[in-house]
């Protein structure tokens, strides 16, 4: 590579969190070996033992995920950690270390590189994960980010995706459609030649839904409430559309997830950019993904304490639906625009089969 | 992408290893959640308690690391995991997980993909390795492979780059300059425009040096065995070249490493290749890089007892030099050719200063 690999991971991570910070999240030794050395027990992470070790990784790559008119430097890094966050708080884990894989093309400058560890270290640092190691490439022509992370859980109440029962209500918690909304306002920037749009600048709403789509926050105290308090079957985190996502419950339970159209939480910036770009935002809610939210399934007797929990915590928390016994499946219940407020829904009522299709970002 | 990615994570991996097989690893749940979930403490690795988790990751970057013309599909997925495992061995670990990040460009056919498992599998087995996670995307261009693996080793027990000390004896677990001609040879092929020369064609010293570039064997014995007899100072793997590698020793320790030319160990097969090539292997040697066999340092006084041990277990020894006190730098110590014989070594010695640079595949 152009650069000198040792000097250039010095320059772009040395110094970033202290020894003291590192050794609080359990690590003996950090960058500068041939691994990472991590001592989990003396990991101060709040999770009981027995404890068990959560891994997962999740990859950005430059022209599939991002491009330069969509996110700045210091956002690829943010999202790429972020993303890897969300698969531990979808476990109901707490995220400890990640090791970041960097293959930079000629274009991102030492410069470039270092305002993407900006972001990658700004999200480290609020959700306290220690960067324990990494690998810096050569790329031709692409920026590929590959960001693995570790976690905890207590044994045995890892939250997955299989055990969804029938009768079940169906949550998320939180609105879905805002990265996905965030894409189609930076790519109608584009489009018109303008300047990336920022979360800074113009409108408020535009502002809150590039927010998403560039900064997107894991739901990590969510997953934990989850866990707390034992009565979460199922859980996923929304990361490739909340289609796909209760498909992946169905399946891995074996059942058929039943989503209510308008209970379906749309944040208010959302539905005002959709109506002033003139789009009907369902296709953003359904197959958007990026919004990193948990979508799960619970006893529905136990709903109401969750949602009070939630409140507690200000937290969103929404119940959309539930679960019947069935081969796997996802419909979403639909209600004729003429049948409003004549109180016969059941009759009005239309059920759409919903694809098992992901997000895809450019096509 | 182009693929449906469950479908073809499942057509890669489904079935692969046994559930029981991951189990001995510690494997709760793996492929198919949101994140793998791993008991440390149930893995049947040997590590004695209480026992810290290694993490070290590595990246592939087609036209980088690696071409068509010089590696096939199996290769890549081969040598892309046992890069890893080397980093376990080099800490003195047990490798017990690995996570695969594929990033896919369009060239490479689900039946190519599949290939490249097929190697990748075939290094998990060997090295014991159980394949937990990982994550496919599309790539626009050159296939990317990051691999993580995790390892465990005794708490405190870890052999680290930092440890050599004034007077140590520089040892390696094997020959250096390998990989470096087997890849001299593949591209000398691709210039007569031949097909691939392949390890199991052609010459026999040929088909040596091809493999040990395609298929190198990470030094996991080698690593537990230096960790178990405890005199072993400092370890290194030896990924980016000898010179190199001796060097982030000199650095980690705060000292000078001597190595004596002729004692460095060269195999024949690399040799003759090199004669038939009209090429010095000495570049190959010092600066060749991903032959991953091991390069440390120990008290003089313990290394006979060591190189007894290896010679028991049919592993390679060599003492090639020896450390003293002093600025970080790394001395190569030849003897003149007039001098042969003549039993005045001392006066005829040269001492050249190696430089830091490690290895550029095809620059």
């Amino acid at each position: 590579m152009a650069l000198d690999e040792f000097e250039s991971i010095h320059h772009w991570t040395a110094g970033r969190q202290e020894d003291e910070w590192q050794r609080r999240r359990g690590i003996v030794a950090g960058i500068g070996d041939d691994a990472a050395v991590v001592d989990l027990a003396a990991a101060a992470d709040g999770v009981a033992e027995p404890k068990r070790l959560l891994l997962a990784v999740d990859t950005m790559v430059e022209t599939v995920h991002f491009k330069q008119s969509t996110m700045r430097d210091e956002d690829v890094g943010y999202k790429a950690l972020a993303a890897n966050i969300s698969d531990i708080a979808a476990m109901g884990g707490v995220p400890l270390h990640a090791l970041v894989s960097v293959s930079v093309p000629p274009a991102y400058t030492p410069e470039r590189m270092r305002r993407l560890y900006d972001g990658l270290y700004e999200c480290a640092e609020r959700y306290g994960v220690a960067i324990a190691g990494g690998d810096t490439t050569s790329s031709p022509e692409h920026l590929v980010v590959a960001v693995t992370v570790t976690g905890t859980v207590e044994a045995g109440r890892e939250l997955r995706r299989s055990g969804a029962k029938p009768g079940d209500a169906v949550f998320v918690t939180g609105a879905v459609g805002m990265s996905a909304a965030g894409l189609h306002a930076l790519l109608a920037e584009e489009a018109r030649g303008a300047v990336m749009a920022s979360a800074d600048a113009g409108h408020q709403e535009l502002a809150a839904v590039v927010k998403a789509h560039q900064r997107p926050n894991p739901s990590v105290r969510a997953g934990r409430l989850l866990l707390e308090r034992g009565s979460c079957h199922s859980l996923n985190d929304v990361s490739d559309g909340l289609a796909s996502e209760a498909w992946e419950i169905a399946e891995a339970s074996g059942l058929r997830l039943m989503l209510h159209e308008k209970r379906l939480p749309r944040s208010g910036s959302m539905s005002t950019y959709a109506s002033s770009a003139g789009v009907d935002p369902l296709e953003w809610m359904l197959y958007g993904g990026e919004d990193y939210v948990l979508l799960g399934t619970m006893a529905s007797e136990d709903a109401e304490a969750m949602q009070l929990a939630f409140q507690q915590e200000g937290i969103p928390f929404f119940i959309i639906g539930e679960t019947e016994a069935g081969e796997p499946d996802v419909q979403l219940i639909r209600y004729n625009q003429a049948s409003k407020g004549s109180g016969l829904l059941s009759s009005n009522e239309k059920r759409i089969n919903l694809k098992k299709r992901g997000y895809n970002h450019f096509l």
